[in-house]
């Protein structure tokens, strides 16, 4: 049965002899735990090779991971203290961009060679082999750098459905957010400017503010402003001199912060949340919902796709994204690459409190 | 022309004598305001037949006011910590009921005689006689008690448009509300209960919890429980066992109380905020609207009448709450009737902290 499948490989293969010597070298691992804890300390390198040395159904799909970030999320999930609860044993990982191997019989949107992005929510991406249905994966762009490939699913998605989704944007019209130098943040700067919108970024006062605000700036932030600056009447009212005031709020902060932001929103005005950094709830004055007419949601990327699984709006999505990508319209985030056989090194960084790095897995 | 206006009177009121005799003894008055304060300071009975004693515009109608209740909104306004900010001077008073003494030439779906309450807010009831255009008036069955219908506007339309507006409620659905003895929370009871919806109702522990349990569960409450109690598992997780989680959650309270209502939401639950009164801002706990996709709304009635002013939905909705009055399926609230003369007493009465009584003005 080995040889078979080896074979059948082989055949399949013969334009990527590369990832077929490596799985022959019994390379096909992934980084499993068994129980919720320091991922330091549960996370352990298994073969899972049981798992993809098999014959595909029509409509499966082999893949060869390429690459797969490190994000705070992966590491709560791990810990036991997200809203994600994997079934154990679970292999690490959301994210990821993988190479088509082997395709089902039935699979007509894809060929061997795609790179594709798996759409399911934790579908443990931090392994080098695995097999997917083909209707939870998403065909992206082959000229995408791997790196900035593999961040796809959740950041720029996030972004982009929450400017989307909630109110009606048009051109000239306006977005406060707050945690505005956030991953999601920057790209929704990028996102508004390319589709002509407005946006208040709100930052935590710094050091290097001025840096930070220029940065900003430069990736196309309408103003940059700190939370205390939010705060101050004169200020604000400036602001709103030049632009309309806010029909969407995007809050990843909560706390007096969000309320800040939320006294600025127009009538009818939407604040959508997709975080709590500070952990604080969200405060919200009675009066806002009852005479201002402001509505409150939340956001969470992997219910959007669980919800739109079916749905061709993924496809359209991920088309727009790679393009404003080769277009230089989205700057990729900083990410260092990093072997999965060193996991351990590229867990401890991520761990280590604060960065604007994100550590990459590559493998394959 | 007075004496033109007088005859005109007459001959289009032979049915009513007393109203027409009433307004040649000058009782033509309202109670006039020109500056925020103590309604007991700066309300004044005023000579306002300046306002009425001329000729219909043609779609215009005359009014005899009939009843006009005394709100705690109408209290706050006068005290100018309301929304709701009139032009002085200014008449009291938001709601009431009305008979038609005459009509403006273009003026269809009324005649005289019929009895009307107006939908625009704040038009000052608190007198005997008014114009007001047709556009701004909503037919009203005339065998309804004048006391009962002088407070439709506000309290039962507002159970009524949240029941329905927000979620799509089907019969075994449920509803939690807070305050579930407020005015609004008893119309919340029995719209409810007529559509086959269940409702757990919070109201504060009290001495007398268990006579007002009993009253609620008399008016079609599914359960009454107190606030302590809702943030009892095992109290709450044998009521989950017989009903469905809520999809819709009505807060009337705001802070601690309106937290625990909304752990209890179904996944895409919705809370709709109306009222403050532990004068506490909606906290909500970040994972809410994220992870449980709740979502948050508010409601005020007034703005629901400004949005709706040309939409037949009102007369629909003003049509079903007075067949379900007639059949005796809404209960009417405790009211005490007092002449327009004796505001002082009446408002006196009503500023007296909380009471189950409202005092309703009787006029003409």
């Amino acid at each position: 049965m080995y040889s078979k499948y080896i074979f059948r490989q082989l055949y399949s293969q013969t334009n990527n002899l590369n990832i077929f010597f490596k799985r022959c070298l019994s390379t096909n691992y992934g980084l499993v735990y068994e129980q919720y804890g320091n991922p330091l300390e549960v996370l352990k390198k298994c073969d899972i090779s049981d798992k993809t040395n098999r014959s595909l159904k029509t409509t499966e799909v082999l893949l060869a991971y390429k690459a797969s970030p490190i994000n705070p999320a992966d590491i709560n999930t791990i810990q036991g203290v997200y809203a994600i609860k994997p079934i154990f044993p679970a292999i690490g990982g959301n994210e990821g961009v993988a190479q088509v191997v082997e395709i089902g019989s039935q699979v007509k949107n894809l060929k061997v060679g795609d790179h594709v992005i798996p759409s399911t929510s934790s579908s443990g991406t931090w392994r080098t082999y695995a097999i997917l249905e083909d209707k939870d994966l998403i065909l992206i762009d082959k000229e995408i750098d791997l790196l900035m490939a593999s961040q796809l699913t959740v950041n720029p998605c996030t972004a982009y459905r929450m400017l989307k989704d909630f109110v009606n944007l048009n051109k000239g019209d306006t977005v406060v957010q707050n945690g505005a130098n956030s991953a999601v943040g920057v790209y929704a700067i990028q996102l508004a400017k390319e589709w002509q919108i407005n946006t208040v970024n709100v930052v935590r006062d710094r050091p290097d503010f001025t840096e930070l605000k220029q940065r900003l700036l430069s990736l196309g932030a309408t103003y940059v402003i700190t939370e205390e600056e939010l705060r101050q009447k004169d200020v604000m009212e400036e602001i709103w001199k030049s632009i309309p005031k806010p029909k969407l709020a995007l809050n990843c902060i909560g706390g007096k912060n969000a309320t800040d932001c939320m006294r600025h929103l127009d009538h009818k005005g939407v604040m959508v949340t997709y975080g709590g950094m500070s952990k604080q709830p969200l405060i919200i004055p009675t009066g806002a919902p009852i005479f201002k007419d402001n509505r409150f949601f939340g956001f969470w990327m992997t219910r959007w796709y669980r919800d739109n699984s079916g749905n061709n709006e993924r496809h359209v999505m991920m088309k727009n994204i790679c393009d404003l990508i080769r277009d230089n319209k989205l700057e990729p985030p900083k990410s260092v690459a990093i072997n999965l056989d060193d996991y351990k090194e590229a867990i401890e960084k991520s761990m280590a409190g604060y960065s604007n790095t994100k550590y990459v897995f590559t493998m394959n």
